[in-house]
């Protein structure tokens, strides 16, 4: 497949960097604002220089010389769109997308805006469209939680729910191994990389909030027989409660039960929740660190347990080039 | 899609029970005495009544009043093959997928047989017919481990190992919370039912080996540019040792280790190996009873880790059936 990658931070540099171990060819990469866009050579289309548009973004900022909006005007396949996330619009992630459906192109996101947000927008723009989206590297990283709930069919999912945020992740499980509080492990976290210098978006839960809608819009529309019956669900649908207001003492009082906090979404077809919760110290969902975990209850296949690098450059764009190799 | 169902065991018996609701119709369902082939209507099959069969099956020991011939020539999109698996020539199970393919048809299996035995020869029948082959639910029951590897592509997949015998690792499991020996927990599993009357296949890891083998031979062929290149595998390829020689000692000395024993069976696209080893307690290997879990090592995006119900007759007909919904 031919694809054009917009965004070029770790997830969009490392899908540029592994397409073509996995058989696909970008033919474009853009950032907010530059782009590079292969030459065709006797009508055919030659392909970017991955090292080369990862040596430019480190020394001069930029990918290339041509214009974002060439990028999307490329002669790609799939577009595939790891800009960050944004509230509300989701924009301009939502406006790339579009442009690629309107163009009868697929759309294969790494950006939760879009899919979490403007859900029946996307659907909408599909219906009209000969192109699809996929939406795998959004949820978990790594962890094939959509394309598993899709593959045993919504209709036969009756909840899902997991440990999708590394950052919180790390910081309840320093604070139970450690007997420290919330703002020590913090810092450390902050200081090793795993935790934003504004935490807000990870420790608040938005970011697993995000995660479950994805997964709630999922199972909705999934399971309805007919689209338009389905609910669609943004960030305001969900009941959200972050770490910060966990305390030290808490975790040692549930480590004296075998116990620990995991901060713990859950989406079904009709909620979502995101809210610290106690789990067995040695259980399933207590994953260490910045590990994810999701777990699909189903009606006739009992629970199903997959878990692993929710976040990550290559782990993230291994999820995108795994969708781009399921629209060929 | 209109399947067939050959074998009448807890696994067919689910499938035909459970095709409705996943949007499949069955056309014949076969035992290895007796079938029933739905009447065409107008030129349209009406589909056989599930329960009638199942209820046939435990009243009179037979599906119907059709010989086993019928339903093979039946018209089906897709056959399902869930006769006991065989060694060796893999008869009858083959012989079932050869007429489904040489029609043209699909042929998905639980039988684990003509996937671990004759690889070769199933996948040069492939390529002669216009039908596929699926065969996710021979390993590991309700856990997507074929479609997960295949997802990822075999090429960017090192390892694939886990926990994948119920039997062996409900026996393993009690003898560590007892601290009884083999002998003891191989008759409390036998009265539950967990362990067949003659054991072997299980707790001397023909069973695990066999998955392993088909996961090899997923690796050796899905990784290999050219599939004449490609190693196949058979039981007589892998390395295998069993439970029966774990002593109730070796788990209490594991236990003061903070470890235990687990039968762990291991495949890459070179090597097949099932031996029973020591994990540490509370890790991710050391699933409960008969529980199973698929650890994929990956190029790209680590670790993951699917656990599950690794058998059943509703778990492994889920498989079967997401395997047909993967044809259309």
């Amino acid at each position: 497949m031919k694809i054009a990658v917009v965004g070029a931070g770790a997830v969009g540099r490392s899908v540029v960097d592994l397409a073509s171990e996995y058989g696909h060819e970008v033919v474009a990469v853009a950032d907010s604002s530059s782009a590079v866009v292969a030459d065709g050579v006797d009508g055919r289309n030659v392909g970017v220089d991955a090292d080369a548009v990862v040596a430019r973004k480190a020394e001069r900022g930029i990918v290339g010389d041509d214009d974002p909006a060439d990028a999307l005007a490329a002669d790609y396949d799939a577009l595939v769109e790891a800009t960050p996330t944004t509230l509300g619009d989701a924009e301009p992630g939502f406006s790339h997308v579009r442009t690629a459906l309107e163009r009868d192109r697929h759309a294969v996101l790494a950006n939760k805006g879009p899919v979490a947000e403007r859900f029946g927008d996307l659907r909408a723009l599909v219906d009209d469209s000969d192109g699809e989206i996929r939406f795998e590297a959004t949820v978990g990283g790594a962890i094939p939680a959509v394309s598993t709930v899709e593959d045993i069919e919504p209709g036969h999912v009756t909840a899902v729910r997991g440990v999708l945020n590394g950052t919180a992740n790390f910081i309840l499980t320093r604070m139970a191994a450690e007997g420290l509080d919330y703002e020590h492990v913090l810092a450390e976290a902050q200081d090793l990389g795993v935790a934003e210098a504004d935490p807000s978006f990870d420790v608040d839960g938005t970011d697993a909030a995000l995660k479950c809608v994805i997964l709630a819009n999922v199972l909705s529309f999934g399971a309805a027989d007919n689209p338009a019956d389905a609910r669609e669900f943004t960030l305001d649908d969900a009941d959200v409660e972050g770490i910060r207001d966990v305390p030290g003492s808490a975790l040692r009082l549930a480590a004296e039960d075998g116990r620990t906090v995991r901060l713990i979404g859950e989406a079904t077809g009709e909620t979502v929740r995101v809210a610290p919760r106690l789990v067995p110290e040695n259980g399933t969902l207590a994953v260490s660190g910045t590990q994810n975990i999701v777990q699909i209850e189903t009606t006739h296949a009992g629970r199903l347990n997959i878990s692993g690098r929710g976040a990550g450059g290559p782990e993230t764009a291994s999820a995108v080039l795994g969708d781009v190799g399921r629209l060929e």
